[in-house]
Parts: structure tokens; sequence; C-alpha cells
């Protein structure tokens, strides 16, 4: 494996000394593992060039294209990097797994044994922990089946936070909390585009997840900002000599003259459904392994306590079962989560006669004699596995498994209607050419998209593959999934961990009891907040820049009628009380300091539903709750997280 | 030219007779006409029968898909019925415009001197009349230069309305406005989805130019529509014997082993920002001719009184100018809109030596010479043509035409491109294969982004071709033209439009001028509606249904302090005088109505940005205005509309 800082002459060299090595082209991106794995590389120190020219001219180019755009122009390179950066982490992650697999199983169960959490703040001692630990989890990926999405979008979110402060700092008289909103959507965003180097659906799976409401503001920041990472990401493959250009990750060799049959439609939306149905399965056993480990005594004690003890528990009962040589090979458990994509996608039939398994992932699948029993134990294996990891405190992705099991449940059906018709073939030669990669394909996007109740993943499975021939029947079968899994307002898998982890998250909240958005503000308003009157001496003043710590302090006529007028700021009173501290005047507020109006008032009978929803959209800081004019209390952010958090704890 | 209700029977013989007709290449949508114009149709019936069968079971999966979802199951028909029906009348619009065009030239010159309007109500009728000036538009479609996209966003919320009210006639206890509203929401995006058969990216550039923000809660329902409208367009594609089966709509040929170079990711960024320059020039050019045709009193007597005759004589000059036997041949005007663009993307270099120009659309690039002075031809006077056929009062759809425009300034770009790398390659060899239709993709997505300040004509690029190697360079020079096209706050194509005609559009007259959305209602609120005290004797409540209109009606506390209690409901009013009448009680309103509490308040200083914002998101009919409890008025999507028509004369 070659490292980046390498001089590029000696890659030739190394590159044929590589070639003996038998599992080389495992861990090639873009390579397929189906063909040879002799890679074309004499151009790489002429790519080494080009690809160091283009990054240069690409932020030539962001210069010329900031300088452009005359207002905010700084938090446009603020997208750029952080595009960048999240490449860049993407590809390293990729790299040091590779190196790490080449190793012995020693970082599998060190990993396991240290039981890494998740770290809650936003540091960046704390980022290097999870990047390492994602590294180190991702390198025993195929016993524990774990992923990288997941972590990623939080590795993602930290650079953005940093990049938010570097943009502050820059340009002091640009509206703070507008681009600081604008940075987390996009590191989001970005995070899961710069994992799959799929830009396009990588935006918008994280805007289905993330959001209930989107603004089109945000749109072009996020596509610029994942276009750039995407771009980072393949220059990488590139200049490493993994690919030998800019393709889809996952390449794919579907027939394109007759990709299906009308008729088979019918059979992708059966596809459909049966993966929405697996899902409800699924999701509804989740549910109950999350409930049983907060309700469960021996298990809170575990969790708590032994925290190690128990990952290693479960990564070893999990090795043990997995092991290639015992019971894992009659589950392919010796393919990592690429080559497991790669083969079941495969365009040939498998259970054909003049099929060819000759190559090292599909010999997998055949080793333990028919290569549909195998997919069969792969499958009632991994559900059970994948809900006990579940469990696991681990930085989990649990996205990219849902995606090859989705892609494992349409391989067996594929694989079952390819010998059908080549069974009824024979007689009438009605179905020429079954191809089973498709009904994988369509199956991955729809068990992911049911699972995650989201349609992206449609648009994810094209992408990645580069496979549009599929495109209206992998999104038929994606939305029919959907609507099972819907169907019953039943939470999606991350509603459920986020209900399960009483995170303030009132979407997710909603799923698992709809009564809730229905409370009204009323109800639930907490202490009353410090009011100044209109007349407030200086003494009033210094006690309520003591007690609160509102940015806007509300003002009403007087403490008596408490009719609202609008609000003060902060900074403003700070600045009264050091000049009546120097100047020695005796003056009252409203003779100094200037009154701003309310702009949206809400009445105590406003739902938590509505109050979230004029937040999210005004961009307010605070918003005033009054009752025929009379100031009843403020709701901010930290106060609606304190509401969804006590609401959180009644389900 | 088969019909849909012949006998399936005739098929192979007509078939064969068909074959000698030269230019039937020309009207099959999936095949390319760069390849041999033989059919391999031997299955006709198969697929007749396949697909009505897949057709049915559609519909059978549809009502058990609709028997799951418990809840507002019967809309879920109407967005499937809403696909479909859009997708027959694309179809049928394809169809006849074929038809026409082998006829003789007289529906060009009718159509023309017709002069047919917009029509403003979503009247039956009016359909069929939008639905017969599309057909015959189109069918004149290579001299006026016009597409489908805009009058289909129309023609298909025309259906969505019916189906609405079909929808709330079966279920009248379902919540009418929510439904609605989503119903409009589909409509339009799926108007855009169908004309191109591209479910995701339709849907997109939809969601992208109509709305600034999102519900997610529409995701499904814009996409499930849509993929039943994509799925119906292409199995009449099959059904009528034009594509074998279902593929992109034009497939290209691009090498998908080594699509392009690293370094030409520069030569995409600057074709981006070219074509965001020239989406700059053409688009100042639109505002220009716009405000001229609305200022210069000669046009307005001419399009007001002698419309048809002006149509017409727009109409006979562009003839005049792309007749092909005379100036038309130097710029290709014998092609259709969907040949210049199938011959645009074609892969392999024009200018080349070996380059084999025999096939017809392709030849008429080179008739008059040289194919890249023809190009050149072809962007100057179609620029200044585009602008002049703006100016008509036609049911006109744009969208297409940037599509292609920007296609032939990628060409251009890339035909040079590849002619610089050929005379250098003779030389060191260092550019092997450029590839001038990839240019011209990411052209065509660059320029119609930037003219409509969107960002999915790109993935619409990639979808229509099904072409996902360039996806990368065609994102990133769709982004830089957009960056191009948005810097300085200059409307975009649409809303230009928008400006012009004074719709009632607060989006786009922000961008024409920003101060708009800061001012307050305060100020705009017009004459003060009814209100009625908590205490209302039957006259007063008598007085206040027959002047006022809204369905929410204010309630004070007395006509002297005007202290907002909250709204009584118009249907308990009527409730209550038809109770007093009959049993003659002398009871005050708060003693029967309930009175209903308001969620949301105004303050006379909130924006009219942030009413709006409010309004769209919250999804209340009414809002009021209070000042310290005080009622100072209502707004309402009425107000609203009043409110910025008002705005818009200002401008």
């Amino acid at each position: 494996m070659r490292r980046l800082d390498e001089a590029p002459g000696s890659d030739t060299i190394r590159q044929n000394s590589d070639l003996d090595e038998e599992n080389q082209s495992e861990t090639s991106h873009n390579t397929s593992p189906l063909i040879d794995p002799i890679k074309p590389c004499q151009q790489t120190r002429a790519n080494v060039k080009e690809v160091s020219l283009s990054v240069l001219s690409v932020v030539w180019l962001l210069k010329l294209r900031s300088g452009m755009e005359a207002v905010g122009g700084m938090e446009w390179y603020g997208y750029a990097a952080l595009g960048m950066l999240t490449a860049i982490l993407s590809f390293l992650v990729d790299l040091n797994v590779t190196k790490l697999q080449r190793g012995s199983g020693i970082p599998e169960v060190r990993t396991m044994l240290a039981g890494i959490e998740m770290p809650l703040y936003l540091s960046l001692t704390n980022m290097f922990t999870k990047f390492l630990g994602v590294i180190c989890t991702l390198a025993a990926g195929s016993t524990v089946f774990l992923g990288k999405v997941g972590p990623f979008v939080h590795l993602s979110t930290m650079i953005g936070a940093y990049l938010r402060n570097l943009c502050r700092l820059v340009n002091v008289d640009d509206d703070k909390d507008r681009v600081g909103g604008e940075m987390q959507v996009v590191a989001a965003a970005v995070g899961v585009a710069s994992c799959f180097g799929a830009p396009i659906s990588g935006v918008l799976f994280s805007v289905e997840v993330m959001c209930s409401h989107f603004a089109l503001r945000h749109y072009c920041p996020c596509f610029f900002s994942a276009a750039c990472g995407a771009l980072m990401f393949r220059l990488f493959s590139v200049l490493s000599g993994d690919g030998e250009t800019l393709q889809a990750l996952f390449t794919t060799n579907f027939p394109t003259t007759l990709p299906f049959r009308p008729l088979e439609i019918l059979l992708f939306a059966l596809l459909g459904l049966l993966s929405g149905a697996v899902s409800c399965f699924f999701l509804f056993c989740h549910r109950w392994i999350l409930c049983f480990t907060k309700t469960n005594s021996v298990f809170i004690k575990m969790l708590t306590a032994e925290k190690s003890l128990y990952s290693g528990m479960v990564a070893f009962i999990l090795a043990c079962l997995t092991f290639p040589e015992s019971a894992g090979q009659h589950m392919a458990s010796k393919l990592t989560m690429k080559q497991l994509l790669t083969s079941l996608l495969d365009g040939s039939q498998w259970t054909a006669p003049s099929h060819n398994a000759s190559v090292q992932p599909l010999m997998e699948w055949s080793s333990s004699g028919s290569p549909v029993l195998t997919l069969v134990v792969f499958l009632l294996m991994k559900m059970w596995m994948f809900i006990l990891v579940c469990t696991l405190p681990l930085p989990a992705g649990y996205f990219m498994q849902m995606f090859v099991y989705g892609a494992a449940l349409g391989r067996l059906l594929g694989e079952g209607v390819a010998y059908a018709s080549s069974a009824g073939g024979t007689s009438g030669r009605q179905w020429p050419s079954i191809n089973p990669g498709g009904y994988a394909l369509a199956g991955a996007a729809a068990f992911s998209g049911s699972m995650t109740h989201s349609v992206s993943p449609a648009l994810l499975a094209v992408e990645l593959t580069g496979q549009f021939s599929h495109v209206v029947p992998i999104l038929l079968a994606t939305l029919l999934a959907n609507a099972v899994a819907r169907s019953g307002h039943r939470p999606s898998f991350y509603d459920a961990l986020s209900i399960s982890k009483r995170l303030p998250h009132l979407p997710s909240l909603l799923k698992a009891c709809p009564s809730i958005g229905s409370k009204s503000v009323g109800q639930l308003l907490g202490v009353k907040s410090v009011q100044l009157q209109e007349a407030a001496g200086p003494e009033e003043i210094r006690h309520a820049v003591n007690t609160c710590i509102t940015t806007q302090i509300p003002v009403v006529d007087s403490h008596d009628l408490e009719i609202l007028l609008g609000f003060v700021h902060r900074s403003d009173l700070l600045m009264f009380l050091r000049r009546s501290k120097t100047e020695a005047l005796e003056e009252y507020m409203h003779e100094v300091c200037p009154i701003y109006p309310n702009s949206v008032l809400l009445s105590p009978h406003t739902t938590i539903l509505e109050v979230h929803n004029i937040l999210s959209v005004t961009g307010t800081q605070t918003l005033f709750v009054t009752d025929r004019g009379r100031l009843l209390g403020l709701i901010t952010w930290s106060e609606m997280k304190r509401i969804i958090e006590d609401l959180a704890k009644e389900i």
C-alpha cells in the first residue's frame, strides 16, 4: 500500500512488487474485484501532476468565485474547505482501514475491548478519538458489520463547527446566526455525500433524514460543498493509484440495451413490498431490544459499569460465529462490505450452469455448495447479528449494513426469478435475460429506504453504481417499501435510536406519540423569566443582567400590568450600566436604550409543533408568549430543548 | 405512425411497410437517430399484453397499498392518477406533434395567427384548448423554438385541481386544506417530471423553482406520483413500438472506462463560468425586451389589439430566416429539438478527419461546410430569436430551448478542445480522447441551470441521458454557472417573467427589490376588518356575517378597548343566527359559540417576508395583527395577495 507522501518516482517499482499480493484488488476503490487485479498504472506520475494542478486551480477558481459574490463571500471558502476536509478524512479512513486489515487480528479485539464512547462535544481531541475509533471499527468491519456513514456525519459536523468559528473570526460584521445555522446543515449533507463519493444523493439523503422543513437557500451551499468533497475524494483515488479515473464507486456491468422486461416491474413492486415487510419486522425487533436494554436491570448494569466487557463479549461471540474456517464459510464472511456489495450486484446469474465462479468474491458465495443456500444463511444470521450489534456502545454506522442486507434480499429474489425463468425458458423461451443484479440494487435501495423512511436511497443506488437503466423500478420498489414501513406511523430506525437516547428531536418523538405535538405551550412554560419595566433604573437593570442569560430581555410597561412593549439587547444594557457607573447620571432605561419591537408573538394556546416550526423557519432567537398583551414567558432554543426533553421523559 | 387503438395483429405487416420511410427514426423516443432505423419489433404483440397486464397490476398494487395506509388513503389514488394522466397527456402531445409535423405547414401558420392566450382558469375547456395549443406550437417547434415544460406544469396543475376536488368529494371528513395544498405541489412536480420521463430530477427541479421552503412531507407524494407518471410514459413508448424497452430518453454512447482526464475538470469549470456569463447577457437582454414591450406605446398597442397579427409577423420572419433551403442550412434548422439534442450529445469528434457524418442529423451540421461554423451561426442567431420569441403571447415552454442552447455552447468548447488536443496530439499524445459530447451535456446543464437559478438541471442532464460518468464535472459546471448568474442578486428567467406579468410572487419581487421584504405589515394593512365583541347580539352578528367573507372572525372584549380574545368560526355564527331566528331567544354570542384561541399573533412591526414564511409554514388561514393586545387587523392569503400586488406595482 502506498502512502500519500511518497515520491512519485518510486511508484512503478512498488506497484510491480505489490502485484504478487493476492488480496490487493480487495482494497481498490474503483476497480471491480471481479476482474483481474492488474492495474494499468503507468501514468501515475502524470496523474500526480495533473491532480495537484487541478487542486490548485480549483482553489484559484473559488477565489474568483468568492470575489464575484459581493455579499457573504467568506462562508463559501468555508463550504469548500468543509467539503475538501471531509473528503480527505473519508479517504484517510478508507486508506487506514486497508492497512489495518492487512495486519493481524489484534486491532479488532482491541477496538472491542476499548469500548469507545460517542463524544458529545465538538472538540478537536474528540474528533481525533472518533476518527481513530471509526478506523478501528471499520477495520473490524466484517465481524461487527458496521459502516461509516453515521460517524462521518458527526465528524463532518465537528469540522463544520470549527470552520464556522473560523468564518466568524474573519468577518466579524456578518450575520452570525445565519452562517452558523447554514454551516451545520451543509456539514451534515457533506458528511453523507463524501462517504460514498455521491454528491447528489448524499445531499438529498441528509435533507430527508435530518430536516422536516428545508430552506432552499441551503440548496446551493450543500451541493457546492458536496461537489468539492466528491471531487477531492475521487482525485485522491486517482492520486493513490487506486482508480485510473473518475468513475462510479461500484461499477456494474448490467446490459443497457435491454435492462428489463416491462412485466418485471411487477416483480420489482413485489420486492418493494417484501423489503418493506422485512424492514417492519426488523424495526420491531430493533425497538424491542432498545427498550429491553433500557429496562432490564442486568443490561443497564452491564452497559454502565462493564461497557468494555460487554463489547468484548459480543465481539467475541460474533467473531466465533463468523470465523471463515468454521460457520463463517456458510455466510461469505470473508468478504468486506465493499466486496459483498460488488459481488451481490454482479450482473450474471449465479445459479446458471454456465456461470463461472472462479473470481474470489463469487467463489466465496458458492464455497458451501449452493450460493442460494449461502444467501439464505447470510440473511438469517445477519438479521439477529445486526440487531445485537445495535446494542453496542460504539461509533456506529448502520446505513451501509442495511444497504448490503437489502442487496442480499433482492439478490435472493432475483436468483429465484432467474432460476424459474431459465427452467421455463427451455420450453417457451419467454424470459430471455433476467438480471439478478438489478434486483439486488432495487432491494438495497428499498430496504435501506424503508428502514430510514426515506426515498433518496433509490437515487443513491443509482449514483453509487452509475447504473441509470433501472431508475424507475428502483424508485417504485423504494416507494412501495416506504409505504409499507410508514403505515401505522411507526418510528424509523433513526427515530427509534433518537427516542431511545432521549434526544431532544421533536419529529421523532411525534412518531412515537403524535399527541405530543398538540400540547399547548402555555402548559409547558417554565419559570417566568426576568422582565424589565420601561422606566427601569440602574439597579433593576443590574439585577436583570446578572440573573438572565438570554441576549434579548423583554420590556413591559409596568410590573403591575405587564403589557409587553418589546425587548432590549443585553449589550445595550451593559453599555448603559457602564455609562451610569462612570458618569453617575440618574437616567432610565427607555431614555437611553432602544426598545426593539417584537415581530411574532405566541399565545399560550400555540402548540409545541407550531412553535418548533416558527423557530426553525423565522430564524429568530427568542419568541415571546403573551395573553391579551400581557407577557407570560419566552421561548428560546434552549427552552425548547428543555421542553422536548421533558416530553421525551414522559414517553 | 401507429395508433393506440389498432389491433395488435396488424403490427408486423405495417411495421415492415413503414421501414421505407426515411425520417421514421426521427420520431422514435428511445432509439438514437444516429443508428440505423431498423427496429427489432417482432415482440410487439407480447409487449401489448405485458404492458396491459402491468398497468392492471400496478392499479391492483395501489389498491393494496392504499388499503394498508389507514390514514388519508384516498389522496394516494389521486397522486397515482395525477401521475398517470399527466404521462398520458405528455405522450399524446408527442404523438400528435409527430403526426402534424408529417402534414403540411398549415398548422404552424394557423397556430401563430390564432395567438392562443394563456388560460387563467383551471377549467376543462381551457385545459383542452391549452392542450391543442401546445400540440400546435410544438408541431411548429423548429421554427419558433418552443418547448413543453412550462405549459405542461400548467396542464398538470389543472388536472391536479380536478383530482383534488374529486378527492374532497369522496372523503368529506378529511382535512380539506391539507390535501388541496399537497395536490398542487405534487401536480407542479409531476408536470415537470412527466415531460422528460425523468422522475427524480423533475421533482427536484420543480421544488427548486417553485418553492422557497419545502415541507418534506410532500417528498413522498411527489416521488410517488412522478414515478407513476414516468412508468406510464415509458410503458406507452413500449406499447407504441417506439422503444423496445424502458431506457433513458436520450441514449448516449460515451466511453465509461475513461470518461475524462482529471485536468479536464478545469475546462468544465471554465465552461461553467462561460455559461454563467452568457446567461447573464441573455437575462439582461430578456429583462430589457420585457421592459420594452411594457413601456413602448407601439408595442403595447400591438400586443393588446393586434395580437394575432404580431404573432403571425414574428412567426413569418422566423420561418423565412430558418427556412432550410435558404439561411436555415447554416444553422441546422431542419432538425427537431430532439434531433438537435441527440446530435449535440454525440460522443465522437465532429472535426476529426476520420469522422463519419453520413447519418442524417450529423450531416445537417456539416451541410454548409464546417460544423463549427454552423455551431457559431446557430448560437448567434438563436440568441436574438429566442429573445424575440419571449415576446410572443403563446403557451410557451422555454426550458428545453435553454437546454439545447447550452448544449450547443458546450459542444463548441468541446470541439475546440478536441481540435486543440488532436493538433497537439500528433507531437506529444498527451490527450488520448476528448469527448465533446460530455462538454455539450455539461454546457446544457450549466446554461439552463444558470438561466433558472437552479442546480437540478445537472441531475436532469444525467437522468435524461443515463450518463453517470460525468456527474461531478456537470455538477461543478452548473454550480459555477449559478454562482456567476446569482451574483448581484439579479432575477432569474422565471423571476423576470413573473415580475413583468406583475404576478403576486414575493420571492421574485424580492430579487428585483430586496428592500420590499423588510417592509412592516403595519404600514401595509388594509381597511380594518369586521370584529365582534364578546357579548355580541344577533344584530351585530348578522351584520358581521354579511360584510365579512373570511371563515374566522376575530372577537374582542369590547369595541372600546379592542383587546383580542380569539376568533369564532363563521359556520358557528350562522348556526347561532338560525337558532335565534327559530327559537327567538335573547342570547349573546359568547354563551353559545365557542371562541377559539389564537395561536400565533403578529405585531405591526413584523416584516412582510416573515408573515409570508409563517403563512406558508404553519398552514393557518388567518393571522391576527395586534399591538399590546389590541387588534389592528388580520392577514389571510387573499390579503397577502393584495399586499404583494400593491408592492409589485411600485417596482
